[in-house]
């Protein structure tokens, strides 16, 4: 018989499945409450205008939304995102936009066309699953830098050392990807010193910014921060921030549909790789969106997509406060806005292995470790709060609390008992 | 500024922009008679059916088709793609389907989980132009193999002696690339005796065979062949074949879903590559064609499709014959199913440079090279006959045979004339 291992290529070896993706299997059944998904809130949808704006596309545009399409993407679609980001302070044209498959496949295209393997990614810890992955699967490397104690960015003295010290040993980097907006898992939002000190960081070394921005317009506390590229845009326009946007927070996920920002030059080089990677994205999804956006709705949606967020992440954080023991060594970030915070638990807790108890007792989280390209963190866990009702809030987060208060004492009594038994 | 050359990966140095793509956009322009592109006949969409099928969605399942899905597919799909590949004679569980945004996704995939750089493909020469960009995207190379003059398949002593010098020389080889089906570009359709010896090759050999069936379905002449997948299941069943469908050709390419037929083992191999890719394919789409398959409606839209294929691939071949000088070293295929057929001229004409001359007569058509790994074939192109309306067809035709005759009588007037003037 075939050896299947003998054909597979170095890449393949790589790759690792996802964590999530793996446990959002075995959290299927109902009376488990799970804050371990990274789901919008399905009320948020927009069923009666989605299906409205696809009944033109039928009567207006059929046989072109059923034909293929560009691979730079549709043009009804690129002008509606034009205007969409001019409202944002945002000025483009249609070279600087390139549709995708949402996010991911933005992820996935970047390394392919940077990375060697062995080249590095400069991200934080933790970072988003999907874009280590994606990394992994071309046999990039990551030089992760933690964040700062005042959670607004990287630790920028870290990213200097650490910079230096790879440098010194050799290794190839080649650029940084950051998810400024209420980070993927932690919840962090960058300060705007924060990512003008990124952007020179990265001018003087010449290093590209992949700026992923999933939930920029998820914000339900605090004013808006210029995103990097808008920085770079507004400064030396410089032109090396690629940012990465999606409808998948902001409308619905499951219609697929992202956008990359970047300069001609950047866009012209993916355009190349994506025609070999799909042709086309979805052309139906592409037009019925673009009816979608002309209703304007989408602000509006927007809007009430935050207000319900919001209602959730505070009576999240409550909660949490409420269960939770007060300690100096469990802590939790308080975002304001996108869909997940961050819990960071006493040293000696290990997530992995708290998992099967949490499951044991129906709550689910995201384990910390998944987030970390290597040596991860195992103390730590990300909540999502976008998806579980109000009522699943406060229930999940008492079973959680208990979970963790068992754990505590395990530790806090156990070990003691077992390493100096009294009488010995 | 930067430096942006040295920042791109081997892999960005080796893609190649589709030579189709970038032809297509020259020739948008209303009065000329493209047979460059591979479009499928627009009138063939159905589109009242398509809306009543997106409109159940809508009603019944909006949340979950608006919602994430798992990367291997949504299970209503495969339901119906199980039973719609039953009706030919295979037998599929679950886990031998993966739902793909139609087959360049999967072409794009498989290089990736089996090429290192410098690894190589056996595929026939000619070959698809998307197969090769995406095998280029991951720094692949070809063993090119040419078909026999009987047209049925691979010339199976060049393949045992190209594949015998390839192994001497240290050639690394993992997979076979093949369209057995009314091959893109030449219309090659594989009698069952050549797929079986593939097969026997592939197994003595122990490769992968990728069987890229996008015009399976389209078959307007004569009987099914059984594809290479069946004979292996229905034989030894050792799982070695990977066979790519797709909508695009049966029911409307805007709409980017292709499944990938496998052993369960691939298709878990498969679908941890997918994840790093894009998390899962457009859910709204599968929700919708999995409605629209449920309505049987497909069966008599590819019946009908054949019909209109068929009238229009006889009258491609009559205007041929009718306008086309007869010489021995001009023919053309006569495909009995698919989109194209593949028209070798006189070895002296070049279609790199004849295609502007073509286009200043108001004809298109793909240059042959575009086919070719390395080493291409100047004298011959593809021709497209599903998309131009019969009153196309034959202008186009009679256009296309002014440039040839032109070009023949230029080559066996010019040179003679210009190398040995009388008198000198």
């Amino acid at each position: 018989m075939i050896n299947l291992e003998s054909l597979y290529s170095a890449n393949a070896r790589n790759m690792k499945k996802s964590v999530i993706r793996e446990l959002l299997k075995l959290i299927q059944q109902p009376e488990i409450i799970s804050f371990a998904g990274g789901l919008p809130a399905p009320d948020t949808f927009p069923v009666e205008d989605l299906r409205k704006a696809a009944d033109v596309v039928f009567t207006k545009h059929a046989t072109k939304a059923l034909q293929y399409g560009t691979t730079e993407g549709d043009d009804d679609l690129k002008a509606e995102l034009i205007k969409f980001e001019e409202r944002q302070g945002l000025k483009l044209g249609k070279d600087n936009v390139l549709i995708t498959s949402a996010s991911q496949q933005a992820l996935d295209m970047i390394p392919k066309i940077f990375l060697d393997p062995g080249d590095y990614v400069i991200a934080g810890r933790p970072t988003y699953v999907g874009a280590i992955q994606a990394i992994q699967s071309y046999q990039g490397r990551m030089l992760g830098i933690p964040f700062s104690p005042e959670n607004d960015g990287f630790d920028m003295v870290e990213l200097e050392k650490r910079h230096e010290r790879a440098v010194r040993d050799g290794k190839r980097m080649k650029y940084i990807y950051v998810i400024p907006d209420f980070q993927n898992p932690s919840g962090i939002c960058w300060s705007v010193e924060k990512r003008q000190a990124l952007l020179r960081f990265a001018y003087r070394h010449d290093y590209i910014i992949v700026e992923d921005s999933p939930y920029r317009e998820i914000r339900f506390i605090g004013e808006n921060v210029p995103s990097i590229y808008q920085l770079d845009q507004q400064g030396e326009n410089r032109g090396i921030v690629i940012n990465l946007k999606t409808f998948s927070k902001i409308l619905a996920p499951g219609v697929r549909i992202g956008w990359i920002i970047a300069s001609p030059v950047l866009i012209g080089k993916l355009v190349t790789a994506k025609q070999a990677m799909d042709l086309c994205t979805n052309v139906f999804a592409q037009k019925w969106l673009a009816e979608y956006l002309k209703t304007g709705k989408i602000y509006e949606l927007i809007g009430k997509t935050c207000d319900l967020y919001r209602s959730k992440r505070n009576h999240m954080v409550e909660m949490l406060e409420k269960y939770l023991p007060k300690r100096w060594d469990l802590t939790w970030t308080k975002p304001e806005g996108g869909l997940f915070l961050w819990i960071a638990l006493p040293h000696y807790i290990d997530t992995d292995q708290m998992i099967h108890k949490a499951i044991a007792r129906n709550v689910a989280y995201v384990v910390g470790s998944a987030f970390y390209f290597d040596e991860p963190e195992k103390n730590a866990m990300r909540i999502n709060f976008s998806f579980a009702s109000v009522e699943q809030i406060e229930e999940g987060v008492k079973r959680l609390a208990a979970v963790i208060v068992k754990e505590i004492e395990l530790h806090e009594s156990g070990p003691r008992g077992q390493t100096s038994p009294e009488g010995l």
